[in-house]
């Protein structure tokens, strides 16, 4: 290959690391794969930090030391959160998504790569810093959003069960009572897909009375690992009082009763309209 | 903001680009963004073809015309994906994995982020000039790699349920028969997930006999839609011949009797190791 000019370095390197979001790529693993020198290399890594910034198209990160490298993270703004999240927010008012019952049909949504990668990256954007081992959730709904979230994070993604399926091995079994309906449920997970001492992030579609992500939590005790937080895409305004704290939820569905019937009411967590 | 360079310019298209796979940006867009002249515009994009190319990122597609712009595809090149197939087929053989009844622990593969990006783009990478609209999964744990097939196609995800849920709102039941169990099971579908004349990608983690795949291509029937492929990350070698035809499956799974007692050789597909 002929020797390789600056702008074609930086490029590939900026689609490398954003591709492969938190992983440390040492500076000796880029001059060996472009020929060039670290200190051109040095310069290479400020030019794309600045180019992140300016553009909004989040954070590179520079580790000194032995374990030293350059990492990408795709952080969102706080105010292009709040943007993206009440452009969704406004999709999903009004009437036309409302189901009996007051159900909100959001399943497309939710399954959207485009729209998950981005929530993902939201609530990854919240806790970088504590740096979970694991995101966790419950089958099915919340998948491609955590799934997302964990890719955002460079973490693995957990998923637990209703029951223990024989291709899982060994699990642990907890019973909790679902919010919603006041029944008992199973909730199921292998063994081997948490190690003890790890720190977990919960990610879920959907919190109602919050007796799900309770689960979860007691899911984790028995794997004495710990969950360090959680965030779901849509919490109900009704109850007020959750049997979780301190959650971060991107959406709040009200429904409301007009002269036409019911409707849906969803805007954007508190939260997000607050300053960084 | 200062004047952008190229080599700014160049790195936060790439990023731009990649992140939104077979989305397409016109260059007066862009041109719009950087403050440049077209003509600039247009050796940028030469340029990032030659990076994508020259580095085995993907590929640049430009497209002529009213309706002209430019959009990234994640190609992954054949000799590539056989060897991170192989790689992967190497971590799944032999015993450690194998659990009572002939099954396979993979799970923490089919939840994994990256693996799952790199799986839905070797498949996506087969079936990007069909033009699928959208990506069809069973649920549970086909969801990863079915959505990052979907990420990489630039199409929506849609998932069929075992049972209809009161917030999917009115949908299409069918029955069919699990190859494995040989019982009878339903596959449900929001009405308003699949549009008449669409054309889908089945997407899926595992094929035995072929049933639940066979399912999902008589649930598309309902809905007026056209199958056109079918993808699973692993299929087993026994038995056969299963009930759908033409499928492209990533791996094979054989369960072999040694003196030690059983032990799994998983090896890569055939249509991998020939030649594109």
């Amino acid at each position: 290959m002929d020797k390789i000019r600056r702008n074609e370095r930086l490029s590939a390197m900026m689609k490398i690391l954003s591709d492969a979001p938190n992983q440390i790529y040492t500076l000796s693993w880029f001059c060996e794969m472009f020929g060039t020198a670290k200190s051109s290399m040095s310069e290479d890594v400020d030019i794309l930090r600045g180019v992140a910034e300016n553009f909004g198209l989040g954070c590179l990160e520079t580790l000194s030391g032995a374990a030293g490298g350059v990492y990408y993270r795709p952080v969102v703004k706080r105010e292009d959160a709040q943007e993206y999240i009440s452009g969704l927010c406004g999709q999903l008012s009004g009437s036309s998504r409302l189901l009996p019952g007051g159900f909100l049909y959001y399943s497309d949504i939710l399954s959207s790569p485009e729209i998950t990668q981005k929530m993902g990256e939201i609530i990854a954007t919240e806790y970088f810093d504590d740096r979970p081992d694991s995101v966790l959730t419950m089958e099915t709904k919340g998948i491609p959003v955590a799934l997302m979230t964990a890719r955002a994070l460079g973490v693995p993604l957990v998923i637990a069960r209703h029951t223990s399926k024989v291709y899982e091995g060994p699990a642990v079994n907890i019973n909790y009572v679902s919010g919603s309906s006041g029944s008992i449920q199973t909730m199921s997970l292998a063994r081997r897909a948490v190690r003890e001492g790890q720190r977990t992030l919960i990610v879920d579609d959907f919190l109602k009375g919050g007796g799900t992500a309770f689960g979860m939590m007691e899911l984790m005790r028995e794997f004495n690992a710990q969950v360090i937080g959680s965030a779901f895409v849509m919490e109900t305004a009704d109850p007020p009082r959750k049997r979780i704290q301190g959650e971060k939820s991107l959406m709040t569905l009200r429904i409301q009763q007009t002269e036409e019937g019911e409707t849906a009411l969803v805007t954007p967590a508190d939260w997000l309209t607050e300053k960084e």
